[in-house]
């Protein structure tokens, strides 16, 4: 157990009048005992109250070296973990749990009558793991270097006649030949109208002149994740191509430029966005400007209109602005940017510029 | 949409007495309407209704080409998918929910009072999806072709002063060789004492005499997985090494050869255990005989102890008993078996004899 941030959690709980918690997510209870496990469909939850009555529940094909300092309630398949906690449980209290639990085991313990009330209390963890230690600070900017000299790589492959399949098939030896340990996430590759389509995966399209070529990537350092996104131009940009790009550019450049401590996320996102609908693609820019990473690529935390996050010292996020035209074209650039005591250091140092690719 | 698999699903609901279902495991809605999303945090559910009254909500952020048939719920970042579906909820009513569901957006309804009740009705579901048709039997016997024939391929890797790291960074492009599309999970790959950890993740450890060597390796072909456990031994097998392999062998024998529509998926898991414990190695069988598999690695249902399902024509699932000395040896051995109208059918057809490796 990390003692110094279970600490900072009871504090955090406190200041919300959440007696006792449960922690279900992974990377959260990995933050706090060092111990990652991916439980699949098991029960793996860390129990914290405020009397420091902690318990961590775990099925026994788990194997848990390195966790000292709590007990642990184990479990077989077979038994019921979430019924482990049940005698420990302050039935006449209110319970919070992490938003991502499965709906299977908060039913469960409702119907067990395991407490007096239930409220969604992922806020604590969010705001604990939101601001970054010097550790993590370092690892953070770590782990965004080797995405910076990866996309130059893979800038350096794009050739006529690939598949966006091909270029993804590439990265991650270049990632691991640059000293990452992993992805951070599936690379999303686009050419042309596929950009445009966020949730796209590499498929067997083929490069043509004229096609934006879009990399979303990220590689894991030492646990910690880098997430940068570039679009190029292959043969050629033409002018509604080189408008969106340029307008993309500029909001990001703008949101980046007006993050400081005290700044509201919501407004960095309408600095972005204004800009964009300026342009008149407002309509296109159809999600959040940005999200907080750091063990996990999506960790808790928005940069977007309805953000009520204020920015602090320590906090990891993404500023990726994007316009995508259906069919024809989709451009997001794409940083991870950490808040300072008096601005912002911007983790990504590849250029932004448009660049065209000769064909 | 499939209106026959949607059918299927609502004469399902009718026999469980749920008037209402919010299906939100992204397998089971690609399952019903051939689209197939990784919302990560996002609010992304089909709503089925007994009166035919069904919605689909999705992120303006995914694009859905190809649902027809339904009605789409669209909102952005920044509103609340699951409050777009309010409107059209029964709130005299009680609601199945999928056990998957976050907890965020149950408690979102349970606030909004969105039904009468709430019920855990991953069920419907889980027994529509349990029972392959012929399209996706034979998809699943595919799978598992390419999945025998990687594992001769992977064995013919084995050699002195590698990691299991080595190996594993191997696999992936040879499954691709093969035909298939991508792993169905990252490969397990496990040398003496690793094996014994059933999460062990493949690292620097280097293969030495005498260990064992395990394999639980899967891939996608089409959409299905396959996965198989095999374990082999390096240069040589002590005594009580091979008294493990072939009481897990045993174990896993019998259990093939118990299957038949009408049995108790508990007592196939009971006559493993039996032979596994007689043998004096019960404590060291820490988890469940299998579990169903299609679409996804993990589908929902057991082969355990407290299984309550009954073996029926069409379902898929693995046979995996297995043996974990902590710190010196872990075998498992797995086939996937499809039930079929008088008996069973064994999906892989790699050897399952102990195998010992020359060093």
């Amino acid at each position: 157990m990390n003692e110094q941030r279970v600490e900072k959690v009871l504090q955090k709980m406190e200041e919300m009048e959440i007696p006792q918690l449960l922690v279900t997510d992974p990377a959260s209870i990995f933050y706090l005992t060092g111990h990652y496990e991916e439980p699949w469909e098991r029960f793996w939850a860390l129990y914290l109250e405020k009397n420091g009555n902690h318990k961590l529940v775990s099925n026994r094909l788990f194997t848990l070296p390195e966790v000292s300092g709590i007990d642990i309630l184990w479990y077989e398949d077979g038994e019921s973990g979430a019924g482990k906690l049940l005698p420990f449980l302050n039935r006449s209290k209110k319970l919070g749990v992490d938003g991502g639990m499965q709906a299977r085991f908060l039913l469960e313990l409702m119907k067990a009558q395991a407490a007096s009330d239930y409220v969604d209390a992922s806020e604590v963890m969010k705001q604990v793991r939101a601001c970054k230690d010097a550790f993590e600070q370092q690892k953070m900017i770590e782990a965004s270097l080797i995405n910076d000299k990866a996309m130059e790589r893979f800038k350096g492959l794009i050739h006529a006649g690939m598949t966006e399949q091909d270029m993804a098939d590439r990265m991650l030896d270049i990632y691991k030949e640059l000293g990452a340990d992993d992805y951070s996430f599936a690379p999303l590759v686009g050419f042309g109208g596929n950009a445009a389509n966020g949730h796209h995966s590499p498929d067997k399209t083929v490069l043509k002149e004229g096609d934006c070529v879009l990399f979303d990537v990220g590689c894991k350092k030492d646990g910690f994740c880098s997430d940068m996104t570039r679009t190029f131009f292959f043969g050629k940009a033409d002018e509604e191509c080189e408008k969106v790009y340029n307008t993309v550019l500029e909001a990001q450049l703008a949101a980046e430029a007006a993050i400081r401590p005290g700044v509201p996320l919501c407004e960095i996102d309408k600095v972005a966005r204004d800009i964009i609908t300026a342009a008149g693609y407002g309509p296109y820019f159809t999600h959040r400007l940005g999200h907080f990473i750091g063990y996990e690529v999506h960790e808790a935390g928005d940069v977007s209109g309805v953000s009520d996050i204020i920015a602090k010292p320590g906090m990891t996020f993404s500023i990726e602005p994007g316009i995508y035209l259906p069919g024809k074209v989709g451009v997001r650039i794409e940083d991870l940017v950490l808040v300072t005591e008096d601005g912002v250091k911007v983790l990504n140092h590849y250029p932004k510029e448009l660049q065209i690719v000769e064909a």
